[in-house]
């Protein structure tokens, strides 16, 4: 590579850092964005700079905001007694299309100790003391369902065992359009166990 | 995505223009970098807010450069005798790989009637005065192996034909590694065809 110009291999090693991007795709992208105009490539790098200009995280719910309460938070339409638990801010779009209309609570993670992320490096502490603090009425866990989603839901059921407040968990089972002789056999015995 | 905060969706809007990076993938990448360090972020914006400057077009093989002639036509180690005439500066990086050490002709395009991609669209004409003006020795075609570069590479044949210079193509045939079963009728046909 020693042949490129500068500026083209900061960009590719740039693009090569994201998760699930190579090198070859990291050059194929820049090299597109080089046959781009110039406006085009501004407006992109732009978009990257100010990402996190104005962006804190909302004291409520710990999602991203420009604002706090963030707007989700903040808006009288949707149920603040209803607060559904996910490990990630990105986690939010696929639950908003569901047409969700409770508030969130961002845990930042999960617990996982091989890798050294305890209790205290999410944001459970918050967490308790909004169930503590509020007329809440329904917490929805809505980690994933992998090791690290399901002991970071037994410790919150735990947590909040104490608490007058009904603690539910997305249900398992089969993905709709699947095949049921492709199905995993820990997913079709937790269909099996979720029957009704 | 309404209570999404402006700077991040203008990302994630973004990235999804690129070629192959759909709107979850935007999402993914976006947020992966909302968990990145502000200047990581900005290091980033910065690559790709300079990635046009000081770039201009060498002219003498229109690859993208720093200086005019590149550093690859300047290199006096390198022999302007072979010239490997390719579709796109991305190419450079593959043939390079091989170790060749020629000079390259870039091509930005190949022929393409139906999209209104004509001669006058590539660097043909630029191609015709190098090879009138130059003494060389070897025109190696090296477009893509389909429709366009196949049309590109018969239509550079008949336009130097008249000119006293050795014009190659790369071979056709089984990629290393392959599974003959595996394999397509056309590239077993040309493989066979190109026996020795």
């Amino acid at each position: 590579m020693n042949h490129i110009p500068q500026s083209i291999t900061n960009l590719i090693n740039q693009f090569a850092k994201l998760p699930g991007i190579g090198q070859k795709t990291a050059s194929r992208l820049t090299y597109y964005l080089l046959r781009k105009s110039g406006q085009d490539v501004l407006d992109f790098g732009q978009a990257m700079t100010n990402l996190k200009k104005n962006l804190i995280s909302c004291s409520r719910c710990h999602n991203y905001a420009n604002q706090d309460p963030c707007s989700i938070c903040q808006d009288p339409k949707r149920d603040p007694q209803t607060i559904c638990v996910i490990e990630q801010p990105l986690d939010i779009i696929a639950v908003e299309k569901t047409g969700f209309k409770g508030h969130y609570h961002v845990l930042h993670g999960a617990l996982a100790p091989i890798e050294g992320i305890g209790p205290e490096h999410l944001t459970l502490e918050n967490l308790k003391n909004k169930v503590n603090n509020n007329d809440m009425f329904e917490l929805i866990i809505a980690t994933n369902p992998n090791l690290e989603g399901e002991a970071t839901a037994i410790y919150i059921q735990n947590m909040l065992s104490d608490q007058n407040i009904k603690i539910t968990r997305l249900a398992f089972g089969l993905p709709m359009g699947i095949d049921l002789e492709y199905t995993d056999e820990i997913t079709l015995t937790k269909a099996f166990e979720g029957r009704k």
